[in-house]
């Protein structure tokens, strides 16, 4: 099995919204920091991984929240790389309260993009074996999101300066904040996220301008929004949200 | 003089832009997270203010830039009260990189808000007097922000449910983003910020538009940017930027 990484964390104002509850797309971006901070560890970070041409990509993550982190509240972060086939490496990420009670859980799908031509390549095992994962031949499967919808709702954002990063696209987190940014503040404030699954399928870059469209389903059974980050003809990504 | 407070940092990645240097807004919330720990260490947080029915609100901030931290450097980030009048509390921030060599020093005013009526009140003893700064009669002249501006450029943003804070308006860094978004990718990926004076004039809430309009001055003495926030009538923020 994987080898563990863990750092404690205290969550600060402005890490948090309105609720003072933490802002989804930075709670995503503290556990990707535990696996940036076990690369470096392990001699195989960012740095390197770009010095060889490549550039880790995330195309899914699972997140189930049972209590969402607060301002103020001191947390443990753990990741540990699970297992990986020929192309997809799958990474398993959590966080507990002190007293070790868990408060979310994450499972991530990452792929190797050759900067080259920006395609996925198969993984090099320079990058891999350090972590100490499983191989596994068999392709895991993970729910998908419907890929059918009907828009209820679609705000249109540009991609800013900020909004990028080293790898020159969009960084994950601010997917998060556009797709909840559809929901409004009432909602937004009287409903919990229980879980999310997001799936990335193409990059958005500088300049370029997204939309972000929304449905929301809720009758006796279940409450669930639908989400599509649209950019021009293709699909950026799109997500699906259960709320408690 | 005021007690210095200070805490150890090391830049990840999602706090630096595709420069792989800090984003400003992220620079200033680290500074500010400074004089948040302070006051909770001090007993008198945020969570305390708030309960006497008061918000600390910044008026402005003058930044100066010597070498803006990098990813993964480690750095020491200070402050202290340095004095006080009837309405006014002048507060200073430091970054040092780990031999002690200044990166970026900051002083900001901060103001008293009454929650009741969201108006500027007298500052109060129990909440300044922790601190240990020296009260001073005079009022502390900053350099001001030219009001005037030939505008070359103008963008708009819709306030998004992730830019307010639990005082219910727009967070302090997200000004930034707004700013510098407002000069192009070749401007930003081949300038670096020297100093930056910002004042802030109205605060900006959920849901509403505000204009980031700029103005940029190149001549054979001088580089800088002029910027102003503007929300429908009301001016939100001015800032000028000056350019290495």
């Amino acid at each position: 099995m994987g080898k563990v990484f863990a750092y404690n964390h205290k969550i600060t104002s402005n890490e948090t919204d309105v609720t003072q509850k933490i802002n989804i797309g930075k709670m995503v971006d503290l556990m990707m920091l535990a696996s940036e901070k076990q690369g470096n560890e392990l001699g195989v970070g960012e740095k390197k991984v770009n010095e060889l041409g490549y550039g880790w990509v995330v195309t899914q993550h699972l997140i189930n929240i049972i209590d969402l982190p607060q301002i103020n509240q001191e947390i443990k972060i753990w990741t540990k790389a699970d297992s990986y086939n020929k192309y997809f490496t799958y990474r398993k990420f959590g966080i507990e309260d002190m007293d070790g009670n868990e408060l979310v859980t994450m499972e991530t799908i990452f792929v190797l993009m050759d900067f080259k031509n920006r395609k996925i390549s198969s993984l090099i095992p320079e990058l891999i074996d350090p972590y100490e994962a499983k191989e596994s031949k068999k392709l895991k499967r993970f729910p998908t999101v419907p890929k059918e919808m009907q828009v209820q709702q679609r705000k249109e954002y540009t991609v800013r300066f900020m909004d990028i990063d080293s790898n020159k696209h969009v960084n994950n987190a601010h997917y998060f904040d556009w797709m909840l940014d559809s929901l409004d503040y009432d909602f937004l404030t009287t409903n919990d996220l229980k879980k999310i699954n997001i799936q990335y399928k193409n990059e958005v870059r500088y300049g370029q301008k997204v939309e972000s469209e929304m449905q929301l389903v809720i009758d006796d059974n279940q409450k669930f929004s639908l989400h599509r980050i649209q950019n021009g003809e293709n699909i950026s990504c799109i997500a699906q949200c259960f709320w408690k």
